[in-house]
């Protein structure tokens, strides 16, 4: 089975309560292809400047990650700043500086053109569409997306919704997106306009699947302490594609097994800063929490 | 087995985004012990004034609620005034009027001092604490508090916190309440300084219950239309003991059970506004929702 994950590799500044990291890596493709790359090996489709370190580069290389679609172009990587208050589940952009990855500069080699699985991780909905009119997945086409992108793209956006499969997308952008201020008016309203799925994630809440078909809940697994959100999202979509993509077939319980499993690969993530936790996370891990999930969850 | 339910019998004026109810039947007992009472009688220990309507009265003596210590005192019935916005998780209080039942005009019926259950539903600490003096439960003390006793009483609610098995708080309470702003260090604190159990009540992302020797969490049964969901803490807290009260033994797998019941009888209340839903809410209805919690959860 191959991952195709399409999105941003970053060079992040990040304040929580808990401390404060310069220049890591970062990005929403990066948390993504870390958290699928413990199930599965990933290809990522993703341009960043000559600043961004080697040891970047070598540390995805050693992750199960196929870098030959990541372009690197001249001038900087792109840099998101900002900080999280006293509410962890919320961050503050400081600054960004301009993604890469464009509808204009996507090479994408001749193997990443029918993977298994495509993901298009949080990025201009252009380059999404973009990719979409040359790589035709064989199985699942996965979209996410952030607010940026429905105030200010949002006729791309609801293009693409109609080719995807599965939409991800947090508590308060599915609001903004469907205009509905209950959760579930706002999937069921996302799923009439496009996808066949949608996975509303909700922090420090947990998440929900809603299909025509099902309705599947799942809390986050519980943590004392959450040092850094950033990129918790990503690597929830990461770890249910990766775990799927080990399924032969997509019913429904292997969807729930593997919301629960992105659900695991996010708890992760938050526990330290960066990818600093998710880079060091192995299958036997993501399973032993998976175990404790199901335990916490039998009634 | 017997439960015994010590809060406020009301009259609320609630207007929520779906519409406004004047002095409609409230208050924190009202809904634990309709709750409650779809799965045991119940007996209601609070006060009200001459003007609680006859109408309001015969409707509790229909429910399976004894009401030999509901006690007409002189004057007017509690009352309480609010609003909500579109976050329909978060009420505006307008204007309350002081409580009927005070520490000073407890009457407590003979065949009241020893229930199976006691639940100290919301309501001053000083009352609670008055009826802890002279209430002896044979199995087990829940008590449900909220920010004006944590603001104003937390001496009081500190001491009676020590004396109760199970406290019931919600999400922003929990957080004051222990001064932590994560929710699981919040929870953990407060098992440290008295009951063995809290459950932390979260609205529309459900509830958790956590002891020494568990975890458990349960989202809430979705809805599309919340109308009001003014008693629904009361009711989950409600529906939880009167679960529990038909179980032979208070076990891991009972209070989980008894914690999902909870959620359904709370899903009910919110459905209408003030207890229109959960009047009309029988066994199979809660038995229904509770398979279907089930299936939903299942993975």
């Amino acid at each position: 089975m191959s991952i195709l994950i399409v999105g941003s590799v970053a060079l992040d500044n990040i304040k929580t309560p808990f401390g404060e990291v310069k220049e890591t890596l970062g990005g929403s493709a990066t948390y993504a292809c870390l958290a699928a790359g413990i199930f599965s090996p990933v290809r990522l489709l993703s341009a960043a400047g000559e600043d961004l370190p080697g040891k970047y580069i070598r540390k995805l290389k050693r992750k199960n990650i196929d870098l030959a679609g990541l372009k690197i172009c001249g001038g900087s990587t792109f840099r998101w700043t900002g900080e999280y208050g006293d509410d962890i589940n919320e961050a503050r952009t400081l600054s960004v500086c301009p993604e890469r990855l464009t509808g204009d500069n996507l090479e994408i080699p001749a193997h990443y053109e029918n993977p298994d699985y495509l993901f298009l991780a949080n990025t201009d909905p252009e380059v999404q569409n973009g990719v979409l009119k040359r790589v035709k997945p064989l199985k699942l086409t996965v979209l996410d997306t952030m607010n940026l992108w429905i105030n200010n793209k949002l006729k791309s956006l609801k293009y693409i919704m109609k080719k995807a499969d599965i939409l991800f997308i947090n508590e308060t952008e599915s609001k903004m997106l469907s205009g509905e201020v209950n959760l579930i008016s706002a999937a069921k309203k996302i799923i009439r306009h496009g996808p066949d799925i949608v996975i509303i994630k909700k922090g420090e809440h947990g998440a929900f699947l809603l299909s025509k078909e099902d309705f599947f809940a799942v809390p986050a697994y519980p943590l004392e302490k959450v040092k850094d959100p950033t990129g918790a999202g990503d690597s929830f979509a990461g770890g249910f594609l990766g775990y799927l993509s080990t399924r032969k077939k997509i019913t429904r319980e292997s969807l729930r097994t593997a919301t629960v499993m992105g659900a695991v690969a996010a708890s992760f993530t938050v526990e330290d800063f960066g990818t600093g936790r998710l880079e060091k996370t192995c299958r036997a891990d993501v399973e032993k929490r998976f175990e404790k999930m199901q335990r916490m969850l039998d009634f």
